[in-house]
């Protein structure tokens, strides 16, 4: 088998069979194929696209080229959680100590974040003590202990896809679906879980802008989990403006021990039930939709669902002293108003915008090796729908280095359209694909 | 300027524009742009194609890349010869005395060749003492005292043009029009001849296999040669069976001379007619096309033509005895005889395969570093439309190392196709295009 026949082949509009994926992803992973060939490949695929089945082989492909944890010590159905990527997101802090106060095993591997704010692994060590570097003996001896464990990637899952994505990035070879798909899918297969719960953003805040998009790419991943033998369900959420009101990783973890506390912002809680009830449902859980909702409600109100975080945040050498004093989050040395300037009813919140705000005050990281100042950010006071008044506050924002401040305050004002007319809530949730 | 945001450009099916293709040209010669980017957008350039404008820009970038040879120290209009590679075309060497004999200046830098036979320059090195690798002084010297020079290529000229393809041979993105005339035209412009004449091969035997693409490219190389102030014409010529008899380095030679003594192949001497014919019209040559073609025939009838040929061979140190006694020049250890094995009318040979088969005796190189052993190669006794007995000699097999024999020999009777009708010999020339 040669390289530039498979090229050739893809290039001319034929699917590549099973064993010739298989040559490319054990070939480039290696060394053997070089970049130039992989990159050519890539953008032929981008053109010419993959049938169903060349996903789900390139997918387990990319699976097979490195590690495969073994959860199985674990008792009961472990389910992950993976998102598309959002502005505002941390649905996952709040979502997983409700389902684990239902007894549902959550063990989630997570990774640290491009772009607006760090990733979940990131938010939790603005907590002081925090860690979130488990061995995998850790990781399971704690799930099994208290139900609930997060860390950060370990092991070398999935590298062929690591590689890929980078190549990919460099050669405008990113927006094609069945890569897109592998890519997620691959990750989340290596990494050990019995089921897996996918929330795909959509709007413009997200990476598929349409619903015709988003569906496709839910649809074709739950194919994949599915044919490989992981009951996955995918739930399409909005992102049209930030999630919650918080973006930055202390302001955000001040929201999601709110939210814990039963203050959380409705659009958030909207989601987290959703894709609670989801979770419980991929877990094996046999009870209604509404059986679950009202189950994963009372772990707010009867507060099961923070004393599992609180559990967890002890099990991970976090202050559990956070959760009564939010004082001992760093924070920003200075905060400003953003004021509206004229009257109406907020008609969009620009997700992007805003997460680029909080990114250059230094909330996210740009390059991987950027480090991130936990303080800053943006904490919205309106949201879609909202009525306000000229001069009102739309939101405050979060600065220590002074030096980008003028450009995010006036990103933040103009991530804003305010018409004067009436603008309809929506739901979060488009669609649940299983 | 971001080679990544040129990428994405081009997939999306957007021209780009002259400071962009500078842009690339200059950062991927210069090492700045990465093989793996350059590569994909090849493939989005093979997908999304480039317009006229495009492909002119191009041209211009890649000959601007390196020297570009000043021939001005040599009087007259000089024309350039360029064939886009055929089985047995010894065409530049016939074609080049006359045409010098009608005092039109040749100044050819040739290449040597990958495939069936070695290059223009491979051919004329299988006579003993001749000398390929004139400096430039040399060069122009020789055309101001004699009208004739040949030469390896002499400077660096496009290397931008040498990167690419080599990156599209691995990459799978040869075939586009846009990218093949740019190539050839870049290394043309680059080398400082006044007019060029390009030989478009179509055919079974040609890289362009259908007259649709051939008038394609031979149109765009025309476009482009004359908007760079170039006067350009190009020829399609079939090349659907080997031109001439012979096919090998040494056998080559032998034909070249008899033609020069007024005994060339049919095929051969009418393409040899036609484009030095467009050649002197080029040069500026004001007369008809007949009166041209008369002229031409003279230089051959009056010996002129040979005449020129043993001069050229005189200042390049080849051994003039040559033209009277090809047994000086490398011959092959044993010959074979290929028959017919049906009685018929010879339909079509395979030019493609009667190549190969001279390949692999060692008159072609696989590799560039391979070395070619001259005197091996395939001499046709029958041509397409002549009539043959069962058992009539169709071609004797010129054979040094004997490991290849057996192959070879099959593959030059396979190249036959033997039918039981008459088969009409059609004109070697399809269209003129200026």
């Amino acid at each position: 088998m040669r390289m530039i026949d498979l090229i050739a082949k893809k290039r001319d509009g034929l699917p590549l069979e099973k064993e010739e994926i298989d040559f490319i992803i054990k070939g480039f992973t290696c060394g053997e194929i070089p970049d130039y060939q992989m990159s050519s490949l890539l953008m032929a695929i981008y053109f010419n696209k993959m049938n169903e089945e060349e996903t789900i082989n390139l997918t387990m492909s990319m699976r097979d080229s490195g590690d495969i944890l073994d959860l199985s010590s674990i008792k009961g159905i472990k389910v992950d959680k993976h998102s598309t990527g959002g502005v505002g997101d941390k649905t996952t802090l709040v979502l997983m100590p409700m389902v684990a106060a239902l007894n549902i095993p959550c063990a989630k591997m997570s990774g640290r974040g491009l772009g607006h704010t760090g990733g979940t692994i990131d938010k939790m060590e603005s907590i002081p003590g925090f860690t979130t570097s488990l061995s995998l003996d850790e990781f399971t001896k704690q799930v099994n202990e208290i139900g609930l464990a997060i860390t950060g990637q370990t092991g070398n899952l999935a590298p062929a896809d690591k590689k890929i994505y980078a190549l990919r990035d460099a050669s405008a070879t990113v927006e094609n679906i069945s890569l897109i798909a592998s890519s997620i899918m691959s990750k989340k297969l290596a990494s050990g879980a019995d089921a897996i719960c996918l929330d795909v953003k959509v709007g413009s805040g997200a990476f598929m802008k349409t619903m015709e998009d988003a569906t496709k790419l839910a649809k074709l991943m739950v194919k994949i989990g599915n044919s490989l033998n992981k009951k996955t369900i995918a739930v399409i959420s909005e992102m049209d403006e930030p999630l919650g009101m918080a973006v930055g990783n202390s302001l955000e973890i001040i929201e999601v021990i709110e939210a814990l506390k039963g203050r959380g912002p409705k659009d958030l809680m909207e989601l987290v039930m959703c894709l609670g009830t989801q979770m419980c449902k991929c877990a094996g859980l046999n009870k209604s939709d509404n059986e679950i909702k009202r189950m994963l409600e009372e772990s707010i109100a009867n507060g099961s669902a923070l004393n599992k975080f609180r559990e967890f945040l002890n099990a991970q050498d976090g202050n559990v002293d956070v959760i009564n004093d939010y004082s001992i989050l760093p924070t920003a040395k200075s905060k400003y108003e953003v004021k509206s300037v004229k009257e109406g009813c907020i008609k969009h919140i620009k997700a992007d915008v805003i997460g680029h705000a909080s990114m250059i005050l230094g909330g996210g990281r740009e390059k991987k090796e950027d480090s991130i100042d936990f303080g800053v950010g943006v904490v919205l006071n309106k949201k879609r729908g909202d009525y306000c008044k000229k001069g009102e506050l739309l939101a405050t924002v979060y600065v220590n280095d002074e030096k980008n401040k003028e450009q995010a305050l006036s990103e933040v004002l103009s991530a804003f359209t305010i018409v004067n007319h009436e603008v309809l809530k929506e739901s979060m949730i488009k669609k649940i694909i299983e």
